[in-house]
């Protein structure tokens, strides 16, 4: 229902079948041409239509996806990294075929130094699986995207969540990568040390490149020890603003908050269906998460609760584990509970994101405005960093709905972009985002491609994302 | 004393000719070729030797800076960008002539944010110059390198300081640049938006690039509110490594301490006498400051109180502000203090930072390696983060002392490689530090060069610095 934005050619065919053949000798049964296997790697979790690649190469470690990608670049097949698949604009669509690089075999923690508050994980292990493996050590990892992604692909999409308004996004929490570039050497971007002065961030730079600059093998990242004391309040108030306004009072008061989500009333209502909450209203919701020590998290809980106050917000502790564990999970559940409002639809994300001043009113006018245009849309806000989404619920059949989704999501980004934001707080750009890219950055865009070129210079990382033709 | 590392020649004197006379026309008098200007900017604050610039440009805008860089660009004229020249590492050395960019003229705070806890300023603003500034409005800015530097070059050289174990460094703190690119152009890196995921991350690519990609001109940084609460103690211990390990067994226990400090014995000698500190000895001392709520802050002491009893420390309130402030400014003056250990040396300044588990090892062998070599030398470090210097006193005209201070550092800098460390956790690169660039990062030197021959393919943006040749 969407082409992809960029027009990149596909392989010449001769050079496509000697590539896959030497890839065949190499990886076995590892290398998939099984149309099931190509379709399923060539659909994400939105409404992005399936864009299939010629192949799925299965890799077993970064020394076998340095081959991979030397054999493409070889015969300059499109290489696109794939992890759980489940980004939101097209990511690992292969608009101009080739071979898709399946990671999720490479799931293996390498290890974890306690004393240092870091690990080193292949890149096919999920977010969940390693604070599974962490539990144990007191440790976790806050970094939590609404699906269970890859720590790879949270790495490329440089990816956030609920969490990031303390701990900050992927940016923050990546010490080193280990990267296979475009023609096939492996790379590491940096040491272990907390803090390096010595030449360019390639870190950074490989964080959020979506796999147009490299494939990302392995990631060093940061934990944190497992809080002391940890609570969560559930917070309705009578109205949308006075919810968002609270949350940016709670930020300019400088308290260190964890979570500051805002659910507005669509959005309650289908998470109290979907996740059968109890207790539970329709109306504009903050949810808040505090970590600390005992007396910290009480002491700022109760100056949240006093703003709170001030705003009409009926401030309810949910102190109990099992409370906590099922608010957050009906927290993380909200892109199915969306979905879920009507079946057989797709939920299209927006992703806008603008200094918190501006949030109160960002918010007003978007939700205005989707009441005018008769769409069905819920919003979620990881309000605390001035970020939020408006899911659409769309049918995938009804091209006229999509269009004034589009339409609709097109006037959000240019007016947060207007505010000095952007159009992706932390979804990406993959294809689906790149027609905003010349409006937020202007003659940067020049300099991002003169780097794509330098260090792709075959154009076979990830074809079509991040950068207009 | 020290030749510059890269091999980078000079430009035609024709060229330069023509290059300056149009920059005359541009600049008038504020293009100078003074010999004592040309000197006067080719020092920093360091042991390596003077190379001055054939000329200086006292720029007035970014468009006046892009002018520059233009002309330049015309004729290959070397282009080295100037703040305050407090760096380390030889940054600003002219050591293939050229024009150095002095931006100190553009020192105009632009734009405060307090609702956003942001501001844009100038590049020639100086930390204590912006501080100055916001406080009256009860927010702050807390990178703070020794020296009064600026914005701009501490921008460029990804600098941090003590207050980085809770802040971050700069890579951490700045939302957006404005950049005049190697052929004159105009960018921003960002938005204002705390979080972004829409393309490559040339913020942080720009921070920490020391000139070599392009002129930084003005930065939007993140502010913070004064903290309510703010308390300093001091803590002298038996010996080195209980101090040390006073420091690993806090950051492993999770307290957000703002700073911890180490200094050794003989840098504590040195600063009682530079600074008159009374009540002080001459013994491995940490100092210690909190920032948060009253209690959120009498908690955080108590703590590490209990921590530095198990090791025998004999922690000490410092309440008073001006106790505080006497303490603090006696740290940050930790360098002059060290120099005029012997009057006419000049120090020279080590950079290393290691996993914080590999800290005491690290620190306990290369003292022990300092008091074999003969060498005068203080230990300070911001121990949180796994960083310390030794500033080592060298008479300039020794040359048997400086080779003996290189041959130390170059050890330890080898030792904290291979702790999976770096050669400089805040100083940068610069030329001094450039020998240590292939075993620090190997491979990824290639990547490194690419992107330097992509965003300035004439090689005029401060050559011979940060790249090996």
């Amino acid at each position: 229902m969407n082409a992809p934005a960029a027009s990149v050619s596909r392989p010449d065919p001769s050079a496509l079948g000697t590539a896959l053949a030497a890839l065949r000798q190499r990886l076995g049964d590892r290398l998939s041409e099984a149309e099931a296997v190509r379709e399923q790697h060539g659909r994400d979790e939105s409404y992005h239509a399936v864009q299939a690649p010629d192949a799925v190469a299965f890799a077993d470690s970064t020394e076998e996806v340095a081959a991979i990608v030397e054999i493409c670049a070889a015969h300059r097949i499109p290489v696109i990294p794939f992890g759980t698949g489940t980004s939101l604009e097209g990511h690992i669509g292969a608009g101009a075929g080739g071979v898709t690089v399946d990671l999720s075999r490479m799931n293996a923690v390498l290890e974890v130094n306690a004393e240092d508050l870091d690990c080193r994980v292949q890149a096919g292990v999920t977010r969940k699986q390693l604070n599974e493996y962490l539990r144990d050590q007191g440790l976790f990892f806050p970094i939590d995207p609404g699906a269970d992604a890859s720590i790879g692909g949270m790495c490329a999409t440089r990816a956030s969540g609920t969490n990031a308004v303390r701990y900050g996004t992927m940016r923050d929490n990546v010490l080193s990568l280990t990267v296979v570039t475009a023609d096939g050497r492996v790379i590491k971007t940096a040491r272990r040390a907390r803090k390096s002065a010595a030449g360019y961030d390639l870190t950074r730079l490989f964080v959020g490149s979506e796999g147009t600059l490299g494939v990302i093998t392995e990631i060093q990242l940061k934990l944190y020890g497992i809080p002391e004391a940890i609570s969560s309040a559930v917070c309705p108030f009578p109205d949308l603003d006075s919810a968002v306004n609270t949350a940016i009072a709670t930020i300019q008061t400088g308290v260190p908050v964890a979570r500051v989500e805002l659910l507005d009333d669509a959005q309650m209502r289908a998470c109290i269906a979907h996740s059968k909450l109890e207790g539970f209203e329709p109306v504009p919701t903050l949810f808040f998460e505090f970590h600390g020590t005992e007396a910290g998290v009480r002491e700022q809980a109760e100056t949240v609760q006093a703003i709170a106050a001030e705003f009409g917000g009926d401030f309810r502790w949910a102190t109990k584990p099992e409370d906590r564990g099922k608010l957050w999970e009906a927290r993380h559940n909200s892109h199915y509970a969306t979905r879920a409002l009507r079946p057989g639809c797709q939920v299209m994300a927006s992703d806008v994101c603008v200094p918190i001043s501006r949030l109160a009113e960002c918010i007003r006018e978007s939700k205005l405005d989707l009441d005018a245009s008769g769409l069905v849309g819920c919003i979620v806000g990881h309000v605390g960093d001035g970020n939020f989404h408006i899911g659409y619920v769309v049918d995938p059949n009804d091209e006229d709905e999509i269009a004034r989704a589009i339409a609709h999501n097109d006037r959000m980004v240019l007016r947060a972009i207007g505010m000095d934001g952007t159009c992706t707080g932390e979804h990406g750009v993959g294809y689906g985002k790149i027609r905003f890219m010349e409006a937020e950055h202007g003659d940067a865009i020049a300099v991002m491609r003169s780097i794509k070129h330098a260090l792709d210079p075959l154009g076979i990382m990830n074809p079509g994302k991040i950068l207009p033709a």
